[in-house]
């Protein structure tokens, strides 16, 4: 049977891990496929530096103009592995629009514009694959698009950004501090040097915003989840924890409730029986509550050429096996027809225990003024800890709350970060059961 | 869009969790199809009697011969739910020589007789869709099939039968012996009456066999599987697995070595850090190990009507949407062309940790006669152990060993039963890392 022949856009990371599994493994891709899939052409502002393959054929194109691959003649498939949303954006509308199928490993795309692609590519009968933009090694939208197709889904939870998880991870396992930490990483080359987008959880945003359009069939604005990185989470955030039989993970959440979705990212409290609680360094997870099929989980590498290259070439795979079959009827992910209210809701009335650290300057009657507080706004005191050996000047506690609301939460930390006593703002995490 | 007829062959467990997913989730279904998918024939011996789904249209045939189902004219796929290799056989072949699509769930029929199964629907250019014969909940065959179809897959390991890891987890946290758990499970409805297929490991084996399948290309016989059931895991292999830092569960594997593919049912020792040792009850697990997407890990329930349900309607949803846009071409994932041997290889040579427990009469010089045939067939010794406070008459240790061919293992086992001081034959687990 007649190849199917693609064109990668993007010779970084992604792109060079997709490439070499495309050379290297194509016979096996073939015996799958019961047709070869051949690469036709590569684009690269540095083309003429990059080292490729050296199965890969000399007839393929190289160029540095990411419109040669769009419209070379024998490119059906176009992967567009350049990150961002401007060259992006640009070259996936022009190879939709030219009828080509297009597989993007694109988060921050398609968490920002997800749904105009999707229309875009609908309307030419172009063809769009994403399953490497989330969670690179674990195929997550897979089993979200058909392996539980059949399933409704009630709320999901992931780890979502490996660096992240990296530093918490190393944080819990060597009691060092979080700045010393993320330097290490950033020396390791396991963070960039402007770390924001994973430390602050914008990274995990995105890829929660494209995964609750795929669970929930909701077109997600990115700004409207919660979101909290994990910078103030301390070395004794873990002491407390572990006393509390728990770990910390940050943690990406959209669940069903009453009105609509919940959704969040934040630095979360999770059991340590809890499979996801074993989690740990540059790995990412996802925990899926189904009505029917009830719990899955699903773990693996959140990131890496070759983890992520797979999720590119499995996606190439479908595109090519659907385009020599004429390709199956589409439908958006990010804009079903509702048939219910999926929209985000407000936060204020979601319930949550919560863990509660406090930095104080050691005086008499803290305790009760903080319970005080506490009880004005209805929230129960589960339990207070506080390990031995820390200074009087800045001593820390911990206080965990029963269910409450999180707007009666937020105003009672509002009231307590003003208290004369009070060192630093409060640190408020939620805890969670059962992922 | 014109809905997708589906006929149901079976209406016990898994047909009815099947019937009543495709009736109560219908809007969602046919939201995320863009079309919906309709049910137009049930077919049971009992079938009057069953109580069907209110929502179920007076106009659906139900019938006590699955010959009306294959043959009803509207019907497009067929959903074979009877398990067993009698009718089911009789049910896909009628059904696929029609050029209907099939769905099955069996999975004693597809580790069978999967190969011809899949040669006839070729030939008739019809499509087969077996996700729910393997950890119902765990749209495994997906991953497989596209969601890492790019990678090579190097091993896989399976927790794949959810009674007998029931079972083991019982036996773990009560301290009960294996035949007290096995009648509690059996008077709870978690065993059947002859338990032999899940506490054997046949059950788990025939599951392997299909993974095996899946993940190598290869058609695996079952019975070319060595496989070891559950019936001597006792709670003392338990205290002992625990002082080592393990515990014990019934795992399947096949993995890549020299010549071809490694494959056996048994029961373990895993690291009690391993995220596989967190699995608990009746749930089942897989750990894949790609050479390029590294480690994932799948995680859910391994039957029940509703999990196993869903795979049967999410299997259901595809065929649909491949008939809508013409079918994409298929390739029998049971008979790949090789590229390689695949070929199941002999134990003989495979290397692997062991933990052995003896049952002895306590007497001078045990155990400088067992070291002395392990001395003998080249195997080394790593740790001996004997918790204390048991029966001088019946007593129980055990000696752990560093990696050894299993035919040398075997040797030495053999000749350490037949010492006189020796009550029952050694039970022998081997010893797993990092999965």
């Amino acid at each position: 049977m007649k190849p199917v022949k693609v064109g990668l856009i993007g010779l970084g990371n992604v792109g060079s891990g997709t490439l070499s599994i495309l050379v290297e493994n194509a016979a096996g891709i073939a015996q799958k496929l019961g047709f070869p899939l051949e690469v036709a052409a590569v684009c690269s502002p540095r083309v003429a530096e990059k080292k490729l393959p050296e199965g890969l054929g000399a007839g393929v194109l190289r160029t540095t103009d990411w419109r040669e691959v769009v419209n070379h003649p024998e490119v059906e498939i176009v992967a567009e592995l350049v990150g961002g949303t401007g060259v992006a954006r640009e070259a996936i509308e022009a190879a939709t629009r030219a009828g080509k199928s297009v597989v993007t490993a694109n988060k921050e795309l398609l968490a920002l514009h997800g749904a105009a692609l999707w229309k875009g590519a609908i309307e030419a009968g172009a063809n769009l694959a994403m399953e490497a933009s989330v969670a690179g090694g674990i195929p997550i939208h897979t089993v979200l698009r058909e392996g539980i197709a059949g399933d409704r889904v009630q709320s999901l939870f992931g780890i979502l950004n490996g660096t992240s998880n990296y530093i918490l991870t190393e944080i819990e396992q060597k009691g060092s501090a979080f700045e010393d930490v993320l330097k290490e990483a950033q020396r390791l080359g396991y963070a960039e040097a402007d770390p924001s987008a994973d430390i602050d959880g914008y990274d995990a945003r995105s890829k929660l915003a494209i995964l609750t359009a795929l669970a929930f069939g909701e077109q997600i604005t990115p700004a409207d989840i919660y979101t909290e990185g994990i910078r103030r989470v301390t070395p004794l955030d873990f002491e407390y924890a572990h006393t509390l039989k728990h770990t910390i993970r940050l943690i990406g959440t959209a669940r069903r409730v009453k009105g609509g979705l919940a959704m969040s990212v934040r630095p979360t409290l999770l059991a340590q029986d809890a499979i996801m609680a074993s989690v740990n360094g540059a790995y990412n997870a996802v925990w899926v509550r189904g009505e029917y099929g009830q719990d899955t989980f699903y773990y693996g590498r959140g990131a890496g050429p070759h983890p992520t290259g797979v999720a590119v070439v499995s996606d190439l795979m479908r595109m090519a096996r659907e385009l020599r079959a004429g390709s199956p009827q589409r439908v958006s992910p990010f804009a079903h027809a509702k048939l219910e209210s999926e929209k985000p809701v407000s936060r204020e009335g979601i319930e949550s225990a919560f863990y509660l650290r406090f930095q104080v300057k050691d005086q008499t009657g803290i305790i009760s003024s903080l319970a005080g507080i506490l009880a004005e706004h209805g929230i129960s005191i589960d339990a207070v800890l506080q390990l031995p050996g820390e200074s009087k000047a800045k001593l820390p506690f911990v206080i965990t709350v029963e269910p409450a609301p999180e707007g009666a939460m937020a105003q009672a930390l509002a009231r307590m970060a003003k208290l004369p006593f009070m060192m630093e703002a409060p640190v408020a995490m939620p805890m969670e059961k059962g992922v």
